[in-house]
C-alpha cells in the first residue's frame, strides 16, 4: 500500500491581523517543551480501516488541534461571543466553563461574552460578562445557564450583532441546523470582511454528526438510559405478559438506542430509523414478541424517536404541519407502538392479561451534568476550539478524530450525517444479542 | 393529664392448636435476655401529640409487635404462601425475602410458597417454592420476583385453593384494594373454621394507608422523584420562560409531591388531590406563573397524579368509562396541564418564547430497589409480620406507629386512608417555601 | 392505664421584651387557619411503647414545636448568629440554609450571620452575611460552607463576641461537646442578663445524641456506607479466602454500623462499641470466621470505630496521648483488626490463600450532600429551632420526638446518650440475619 | 506523504485442523450481508497522527477484529477454557458473560469452562461449567465470580491441565504480568504442538497496558474517582487551611489520577509516578500548598499510588522486602504525604489550624460493576477475541485501536507499556487548570 496524503484546507483570518507569540510561551506553569506547540504539517488520518487489497484512494487528514506557536490576536483586543443554540444535551456548561477559563488563563483574554438564548439573543438581549470565577461550577451544573432556544436565526440581524458589539471571536455551539447557521454567519462575516474567528462546536446528544468520533453527552446520555431500561425491564417482569418500552432520543438516527441496547443485556428488541420495520405478519415485531413471550413471559423494546414515523398514521392537520425547518413533524411512536401492541393483544389473545409499560425518559437524561468521560471531553474540545480561534482559524469545528483532536472545515461537518452502518458488526452483535427479527422481507 | 388506655383487640386463631415453645429459645445465637419477648400487656400509643387543655379522650393503643414466647405452630407444620397485588413499589422484594429468611432461619419453616400474579395466581398459577438460597439477593431488586398484577380477585376460588393446598399461614402484600380483599378472605377464612393466619401488609408507593407512620417504599420514591424535579428544573431554567413540570405518584393523596417539595428546594408550586386549584383569574395558577417567570424567568412545578382531576374535561367515552374498581377513570393531569399552560401563553403572550417540559418518571420511580432506609424498614415489618403470625395472631396488619412496630386490625386498616393535612404546619412550609398561592378563594 | 404527665419546662427570654403579633398574620401565602398556632398545651410525648400490666409512672411529655401567636422579637430588632462546630455531617448545610430563608422569609429578619470555622470564629474571625440569593443552592453541597473546627471554646471570648456584636438569637450547630458549650454560653447569658436566644441543634452522623428519635445526617450516612460494603463484598467474594472488612463511624454508638448491617444483607459479623467481643477461643471472632469460609469462601466484617478500643494494644506514648477532651486517643480498629487476621491465617494456616481488604469509606460518607429524607428533616429542623427562638425560649433543642417536632431543654440532650440497645430485638435480627456469635462467655 | 504499510504478523493454529463454514452463515438472524465478513486484508493503522514535513516511516498495522467466513473449529469440538488473573477491574464479569454467550450462541459451543482463582485454579481446583443461563446477570456484578489470585503462574502444571482436560481454547484476562505469562503458555503449547488457540485479554484498571488506546473498567474507575475527589474537596473547604488528599491507582502510570483530574476542576494539584516532585525549597509542593492556601483558603491534592516511592524514607525490612515479582514493594504514599504534610504546618505553622483528610478509594473503585461505556466495551471486546480464536489465530491479544478492535500479537502487547506522555497537551492542560508547579529544577 502507498498513497497520497490529502490533508483538508481550513479557511483562516487573513493577514492583515499581525502574528504574535503565543503567551504559554512566557506562563509559568507550562514551560512548551520540545514538540508542543503543532505545526501546519501535523496532521490526523480520517480513516483507519482499509482493505489493503482493494486500496488506492489518496488519505484525507485534517490538522492537527493544539497550541500555535505564533497566534493572530492580541489578549486585550480579543472580544469574545460564545452561544448555545438548540436543545439541551450533558457537558454544555462544561464546554462554556472551560471556554470561558482557557481563554482567560491560557490567553489573557478577558473580554469573553455569554449571548443568552441562542442565536436570537445576539440580536434581542443583553449579552452576560462572563469570568472564571463566575463560571467556576457550571460543570456540575445540567443544562446551559447561559439558556437556549430553537430558530431564531437572523443571519442579517446576528453578524450586524457581531459587528456592533466588536466580537472578533464566536463560538457556537449547537447540532446540524446550529451548524448550517454558523456556516451562513462565517460566509456573511467574510463577505463583511470581518477580522472575526468563528467556530461551531457539535452538540448532539443523538450523536448524528459526521467526520468526529463521537458527540459531547453522548456518552452520559447512554449512561443515563440504562436506568429507564432497568426499570422497564423491571416492569415488564413484574409483570404476567409484560412489555417494557422505552423511547429514546435518536430522529435521524439510533445511536442512543443502539448502544444502550449494547451495553445492557435486558433488551430483547431495539428499533432504529435507520431500518425499516413491520408489525404483521411473518418475521414481524408482533410475531417476534408473540415468541418472546412465550418463551420468557416478558419482553423490553427500545426505540428510537425517528423509528417508524412513516408508518404512524397520521390524521389531516399533522399531514399539513410542518416544523420550524419545514419538515413533517415527528409523532410519538412510542404512544403509537404501546397503542399498537395494546389492539394487536387484545385481537389475538382477548381476555388474557398483557400489560405495556411505556417509559420516555427523554429529559430526565438530556439535563444531567456531564460525566466524567464527557467532562473530559468538553473540556479538551473547547481548549482545541481555543487554540484554533487564537491561530486564526475559522469557519472550522474542532473534534476528536479518531481519538485525536483535530479542526475540520465547518462546511464539511455542516453537510455530513453521521448514521448507523446497520451493515456494521455492532449492528449484527445487537441482533445477535437480541435474537431480534432483522424486519427484512426479502430473506 | 390522666386517661384511660384502650388497647385494639387482634384477632387470633382458635384454640384448638396447641402451644409451642417459640423456637429462638433454642437458637445457639439468640440466648433471649429478659426482656426480650414481647406479651400481650405490651402496647404502643396511637397518638403522642396532645393538647392537654382540652384532652379526657381515652388513649388508643396497638398490641406491640416482636418475638412471644409461646408460638401456635409447630414449624413442621406450617404451610406458608405470599403473594404480592397491585403496582409495584420499592422494597416488595425485600418484603419477601426477609419472610422466606425469617421463617426459615428464626422458626425453622421449610414450606414457603410464592403466588405468582396476584390474587388470580391462587387459583389459576403454580406456586413457586422458596427458600433462602433462592431469595438471596432479592433485596437488591426492583419490582416483585413473584410477578403481581391488578384485579382477579374472586374469593371463594381463592380461600378453595387456600384450603385445597392446606396452606396455614398466608402473608398478603398489596394496597388499600389488596387489603379489602384480605379481609374478605380473613372474614370466609374464619366462616369456614380453617385455622389460617392472614397477615395484611400494606404496599402503597403513594403512602396512602393509615394508622400506620408511612408506607414501605415511599422514602426511595421520594428519593428518586429528586431526580426528576431536578431535570425539570434544569430545562426550565435553560429555556427562557420555561416552565419545568412533574407529574408525581398519588391518586387520592399527594404525599410524594409534597414530600419531593420539601425536600428539594427548587419546586415553585405543588399541586395535590387534597387541595383543590383553579387556572384563571384572581389567585389563579396562571396569574402566580406569570408572576413568577417576570421574577426569575422560569418555574417548576410538581402535580400529583390525582390532582385536578375534576378539572379536566372529558369525552362523552372517558365519561362512561369506569376502571376495575367501578370508579371514573384518572386523566393524564400532566398531559392536560401542558397544553393548558400552552393555550394560556399563546393567547396572553403571542409569539413571545415559553416552553413547558413534561417529565412523567412513574416507572422509573417505582421500579427501582429499595434504598436503605426501606430495606431495613421491610426486614422489620417482615419479621413483625412472621411473629404475629407464628403467636397465632390472624386478620391483622403489621406497621410502625411512633416508630414502634404494632399490629393493627386488618379492618381497621381497610377503612382507613392517609390524606395530606393541609392545616397542618408541613403543608403550610411547603406553601412558605414556595410562596405559592393557596387558591382559596374565600380570602 | 391512667397517669399523669409531666410536661419538661423550657427556659425563656425574661418579659423585658414586648410581645409582637407573629408576622405569619400577615403572610399572604399562610393564611394561618383554625390550629395552625402552637400553644404551651400541645405537646408530645417521650414515651409511647407501655407494658400496661407494670405502669403507673407519671408520662413525660415536651412542648411541641411550631409557630407561636404571640413572640418576643420585633423582626428589625433581630440581629441572629449562626455557628458549625466539629466534624463534617450530611445536611449541615440545609439546616444553615433553612435558618436563613426561614428568619427571612417568614419572620422577614434582615441581619443574619454565620459564624466561620466553629467556636473559635465568634472570637477570631469576621462574621459572614447572610441572606436567601446567597445560601440559594447550599442544600445540595456536602459539608458547611461555613467552615468547622473542633476545640476553639473559650466561654467569656465567645459571650463577649455576642454581646459586642448584639447577637439577640445564637443558633449552634453541633455535637454533644458543642451542645455542653452551649449550655455553658447559655448559663453566662443568662448570668450577664442577655436577652439572647439560645438554641443547640444536634449534629451527629453517630446519631449518639439522645431523647430525639434519630440527628439529622445518619439515614444519608447509613445510605452511603452501602456503597462501602458491597465494595467489601464484592472483594471478598472474588478472592480465595476473602475477608472484607468495613470500618464505619461511631465512637461510642454502633448505630451506622448497626443500620447498615440491618440494611444490607451481605454482612457476616457486626462489631460495635457497646457490645465487646474477643478473637481467640471457643465462640470468638476467629472461631467464627474459620467457620464462615469453610462454608461460604469468604466473609464480610463490619465495625464502628469504637469497637475494641481496648483490646487495642497502645505504645507507651499512645498509652499518654490524650485528646482534646482528655479522654484516650482512638486508634484504628480497622487497621489492628486487619493486621490480627493476617497474622492468625498465617499461624494457623500457613501458605494458604488469604486476603483482607480494608475499607474506611468515612470522609467519603458524611462529605456527601444529604438525601431527600434529611434535607426534609433538616428543613423540618430549622423551622423549629426558629419558631421556638422567636417566640422566647431558650437554652433548648428542637428535635423530632415519636415522628413530631419538640422543645426539649438543652441540658437534658447535653446529658443524655442514645447508646445501641443490646436486648433490643433490632439487634437480634442483626445477629439472627449474620449467625454471629454474640460474644458472651457466660453461655 | 506516500508510504508503505506493514501488518504484523498473528501466529495461528497449524493446519492440521480443519476448515469450516463460519455457523453465522445458518444463523436466522444474521444474514451476513456484503462485505460483513473480515478478510486477512482488513486491517487498523496503528499511528493516526503525522507530521507530514518529517514522514517517511512506513506505516505499522493491526488485523481488524471480526468474524471470519472460515473457521478452524467445528462447535462440538471446542472446549474453552476461561480463567481471570490479578486485581479487580470494573468489567471483568462482563467479559466472562459476553464469552460464554457468544461462544454458546454464535457459535454453538456448548462446552466452556471456568478456572477459579486466577492461574493456580488450572491445577488445583476444579472447573466450573458455564452457560448463557448461568452468567446471564453477571455484567451487573462487580468484581469476579471466578473468583481471581495473583501469582500462582507455573507453566509446566498449567500446560499439563490444559493437556489433561483436553482444553483447546483458553482466554485469559489479566495484566501485564499474567499476559506475560499468557506468553508463556503459548509458546509452551507450541513446543508441545498443541492444537490450542491462546488469547490474552488485558485487564488492568490502571491502563498500563500499550498499543490499545485503553483497558475495560479504566473509564469506570474515572468516573467513581470523582466522588472520592468531591468529598476531599467537601472536607477541604469545611475546614481552615483544609487539605484534600486522594490516592488513586496506578503504580506505574498516573492515568487514573491525570483523567480524574481533568474530569474534575477542584484538584489543585496531580502528582503522578512518570513526573517526579519535591517537597521543600523553592518551586516545591510545600511552597505551593503555602501560596495556594493563602489565596483559597484550601486545596485538593490526588497522588497516584506509584508516585513518589523513590521520597518514602524506607526502613530497614522494608528495604529487604521485594513483592512476588521480585521488585521493591510499594508503600503507601497517601500515608506518607499526609504525615509529612502535617509536620511541615507544624514547624512552619506552630498552633495555626491545619487539616489533612486523607481518601484511600481504591477498593471502593475497583469493586463496582462496569458502567454502560465499560460494559458496551467489554462486550465487543469478547466478541473480538471469540471471532479470532474461533478463526484460528492464536497468542494474540484482542483490542481497540483509533476506535476499531484489532488483534495484536500477544508478544508485542507484553513487552509494551502505556505511560502518560508528560509532554503531551493533556498533561500541560492539567497543568494549566491547576496552575501546579511542574516540580522541574532545570527551568
Amino acid at each position: 500500500m502507498a498513497a497520497a496524503t490529502i490533508t483538508r484546507k481550513l479557511p483562516s483570518l487573513s493577514g492583515d491581523l499581525h502574528h504574535h507569540q503565543n503567551p504559554l510561551e512566557e506562563n509559568p506553569f507550562f514551560h512548551p517543551s520540545n514538540g508542543f506547540y503543532i505545526t501546519p504539517s501535523d496532521v490526523v488520518l480520517a480513516q483507519v480501516v482499509y482493505d489493503l487489497s482493494a486500496d488506492s484512494q489518496p488519505r484525507v487528514a485534517y490538522h492537527r488541534a493544539g497550541p500555535r506557536r505564533e497566534i493572530l490576536y492580541e489578549a486585550s483586543a480579543v472580544k469574545a461571543a460564545i452561544v448555545t443554540c438548540g436543545g439541551l444535551c450533558p457537558g454544555m456548561n462544561t464546554v462554556i466553563r472551560e471556554l470561558v477559563v482557557g481563554l482567560w488563563e491560557l490567553y489573557g483574554v478577558r473580554q469573553i461574552y455569554g449571548i443568552p438564548a441562542g442565536y436570537r439573543g445576539f440580536y434581542s438581549m443583553e449579552p452576560v460578562e462572563l469570568n472564571p470565577k463566575l463560571v467556576h461550577d457550571w460543570h456540575k451544573k445540567g443544562g446551559t445557564v447561559l439558556a437556549t432556544s430553537r430558530g431564531g436565526f437572523n443571519l442579517q440581524k446576528i453578524v450586524d450583532a457581531i459587528q456592533l458589539n466588536g466580537y472578533n471571536q464566536v463560538y457556537i455551539i449547537g447540532g446540524d441546523g446550529t451548524l448550517r447557521g454558523a456556516v451562513e454567519i462565517f460566509k456573511e462575516v467574510s463577505r463583511r470582511k470581518l477580522e472575526v474567528g468563528i467556530t461551531g462546536i457539535p452538540k448532539t446528544v443523538d450523536n448524528d454528526v459526521g467526520i468526529i468520533d463521537r458527540s459531547f453527552g453522548f456518552q452520559t446520555a447512554v449512561e443515563m438510559a440504562q436506568e429507564a431500561i432497568s426499570a422497564a425491564h423491571v416492569e415488564a417482569q413484574s409483570a404476567v405478559n409484560g412489555i417494557g418500552l422505552v423511547k429514546l432520543m435518536g430522529r435521524s438516527t439510533g445511536h442512543i438506542a443502539l448502544h444502550s441496547t449494547l451495553s445492557n443485556r435486558d433488551v430483547d428488541c431495539c428499533l432504529i430509523p435507520e431500518m425499516s420495520f413491520y408489525l404483521e405478519g411473518k418475521g414481524g415485531l408482533f410475531e417476534f414478541l408473540e415468541q418472546r413471550l412465550k418463551e420468557r413471559g416478558h419482553a423490553v423494546l427500545v426505540v428510537a424517536e425517528g423509528a417508524g414515523q412513516e408508518m404512524i398514521p397520521r390524521s389531516e392537520s399533522q399531514k399539513q404541519e410542518r416544523d420550524e425547518s419545514g419538515n413533517a413533524v415527528f409523532l410519538d411512536v412510542g404512544v403509537w407502538l404501546k397503542s399498537a401492541l395494546n389492539e394487536w393483544w387484545k385481537r389475538e389473545h382477548p381476555g388474557e392479561l398483557f400489560t405495556v409499560k411505556y417509559i420516555d425518559p427523554t429529559y430526565m437524561i438530556r439535563a444531567v451534568p456531564a460525566n466524567a468521560t464527557d467532562n473530559s471531553y468538553c473540556t479538551l474540545l473547547a481548549h482545541s476550539a481555543i487554540h484554533g480561534v487564537m491561530a486564526g482559524y475559522t469557519g472550522f469545528v474542532p473534534g476528536p478524530i479518531n481519538g485525536n483532536y483535530a479542526y475540520i472545515p465547518l462546511e464539511e461537518v455542516a453537510q455530513t450525517k453521521n448514521e448507523v452502518n446497520t451493515s456494521d458488526p455492532k449492528w449484527a452483535w445487537v441482533r445477535s444479542v437480541a435474537n431480534q427479527p432483522d424486519f427484512d422481507k426479502k430473506f
